[in-house]
């Protein structure tokens, strides 16, 4: 088993400066952890709790912003889409489209995504169990593209609530046979939670992230900012950038541990 | 306060007449019960669990059926949109505009269908909690548009399960001052339940809908099919379209003592 | 079927007199409604989240004020029992014994309550669905004894909240034969939501109430208090004594409805 | 921070040979491992979902035997305990006396087994959060006994399931300064789940374990047997012994790596 990959960048794209901040950054912490990189940054919160939430750069602003990181950092950058129409224009910039937790049944915007053959990240519906993912798997398959990641973010547990079930991570790679990436900074929102505003706890993102790579996951999606409690959205629970180097080693050191001994369902 | 309105119809339009067929006997059994009658149906079921399940007539096809419902049988219509730019055809065509409970926090589509002034019915999300309803509402009403329903289709409660909290339809009227609809069918749905699709049990359904009537609602929305076992989605919790009278009578009966005494929150 | 019954009182016995007030108080209410009473009172609140919450009277003080409250009003008298050895004596004071939900499946209390001959009420645990509870009645049974009931208060959702699935209670009556109560007032708490005690609104008890016996229920229970932001338990969702005659009003007219249509499953 | 400990044995004692042979075969398994060993198994389960259930050898048979472990194996013995009267006679025979997680809010109980001077194992309610649980340690620390463990052992998650919250774990820790430990077998236990009895799937303990020793956990519970599926409880979920070494390999190198490396909240 490949070691894990970590997916990670500010919640929203704030600027094209700095985006380039947090790329550059994370991606000194990441090479000198040894662990791969994925750069993900939103260019429209389409979903905020609130119609006064910031939403980002906006796709036309966010486009060539993601390929100069490709470009410049060499890193592969992923996005979340929203409506069917966006995924072919989205995909000529990025490498990974991904299908937000509200839109994971929406057929169009799965048979969209993957028509474009970027690769795919399904995020589990918080209203979905792990052996629902197969069918959505299917959908992007139909278009004949299987470069398809699922992400656990947490299911519905109570009112502005989320778990994080640890059983999911296997079950949906056994069921699937996709890598497997748990979003450690989603699991710990508590939706709703700040009233206007999702609000939650960044402490538990490593909780979580420990929990899932010790089970033994393809990767780890986190979302961290110069400066979370500033941040526009998602304040709550991203981490601090400067956090990440020590979760990187003590993340590293379970990976490996993890992958000599995987898990057998 | 007035008595509940019955929003009904089959999950979705097979055919033109099927629809009509639909229509015609619900109109003439709420016509018999005192009843008024919005009829609903879907053009596409756009997040089907699996892709081989059947979606629908496709707007093209649906938009002159449901003209011909409105004019023909002088029924007011509901119908859902799942994308923005649906909104404004399909608005030529129906009275309300229905924004599906997994969309219900997309920001894009909540403006969309608030700026065609026709009436907009926001399926509260199975992830969300009854409190969190004013923001959706107060993203519709930005665009000028205050014509909004609100509609309590149960919440996520372990996998593949939902439960419907009758505490919720009072707090939604009360905290925003929209009518409120219960929705008696989905909210005995065992969402992939049924492996590739949902499943469920239709008798739960007069359950929730007495119970919420005699809390005290604006209005019930239940899924009607001539043969339920038959119908190509949804076919686990759609009531038969015989059962209804039967249901409509009780249903009339407690709406009439609900409203002589109101819940007081 | 017969009309509802209410099984009503304070949550715990503050005193001999405290009993006899609110026992004779609802006895004049509900003779005005028409409605059967049962009087329910705890004399040891065994479960308190919090060490210092008050308990109640205890056991000794408590019998000769139940019997003296079934001598001199003539009413039915309920109470609930915590180990094996309180059933005989309690059950020669009272009518029925109540098995608290947290205790449902303990299988010593059941059979000891059993065993007394008293008619045994079986709450239904938190944690328990309604297919759960055949197999609580099959242990009293077991003993002979075939007067059961079975009262819903709520199930877990998420933390510190509870939720009342309507469907639990035509179910539970079909699988079990047994008559089925509606603990409105429980079915509110918020277990632990007041840190050190359990709070809940009591303002969502009628909606509780209105809609179970719109499905149809055997019972309503109730916790009442003359003064329920003073009571030393439960005063978060307690009614207050002087809600009760309109409350039994509108619950009575919805009854004789229900009865005259029954829900079949 | 001290290396995890594993408490372990059959879910019932079915034999003082069994018994025997489980804890023989554990302490070799454990010494080889360098993890320190409590065994455990119950005298009585009395709590099964179905009257038909089998309970175990009873207290008067099964006090010996635990003394015997005691001393002809020099190991410490944990057993659960259920009436307050339990408390005194079984603290002569065992180290830990374990408050099962249905009567975690039992204020006689914790109080008794606290006054024993035992060591107390309270296992968290599935309907209690994290943060309830200091209420439950200072019942026991009225007594003067500080020497308290806390047991995650699932959350009720809708009907028939449970989830175990990751996030528990350093919670509890934190706010009560206990060690916390992780059930890691009756956490994947689907209650009710075969009817007649508690269903599961044993393949996901592990999955639980890995998870908990990577957050940081003082110890880890696992019922584990000969031949599982021919157990007389707890069959779907407990471990075979057979499996119990490769287990502790994975638990022990993770557990030193977590110990390096704490968790902050």
């Amino acid at each position: 088993d490949l070691p894990f990959v970590l997916i990670a960048g500010p919640c929203q794209m704030e600027s094209r400066a700095h985006a380039l901040e947090v790329a550059s950054a994370l991606q000194a912490m990441t090479q000198a952890a040894g662990v791969p990189l994925v750069f993900k940054t939103s260019f429209d919160k389409a979903n905020r709790t609130s119609l006064s939430g910031k939403r980002g750069l906006g796709l036309e602003a966010a486009l060539p912003v993601f390929a100069e990181i490709r470009e410049s950092l060499g890193l592969p950058v992923l996005t979340d889409v929203h409506e069917a129409s966006q995924c072919a224009p989205v995909a000529e910039a990025v490498d990974i489209l991904q299908i937000p937790a509200f839109l994971s049944r929406q057929t169009d915007l799965l048979l969209a995504a993957g028509a474009t053959r970027a690769a795919v990240n399904i995020k589990k519906g918080q209203f979905l169990a792990p052996w629902d993912m197969p069918h959505g798997v299917a959908k992007v398959e139909s278009t004949g593209n299987d470069r398809i990641l699922l992400t656990e973010r947490g299911v519905s547990f109570g009112y502005n609530t989320l778990v994080a079930d640890m059983r999911s991570l296997p079950l949906m790679a056994r069921d699937t046979g996709c890598p497997v990436i748990m979003d450690a900074t989603h699991a710990v929102q508590a939706p709703g939670g700040l009233g206007g505003a999702s609000g939650g706890d960044r402490a538990f993102a490593p909780v979580l992230a420990r929990a899932a790579v010790a089970v033994g996951v393809a990767g780890v999606f986190i979302e961290t900012h110069p400066n979370p409690d500033q941040a526009p959205s998602d304040g709550a629970t991203m981490l601090a950038l400067k956090d990440m180097p020590d979760l990187l080693t003590v993340l590293s050191a379970l990976d490996a541990l993890a992958k000599r001994h995987p898990v057998h369902l």
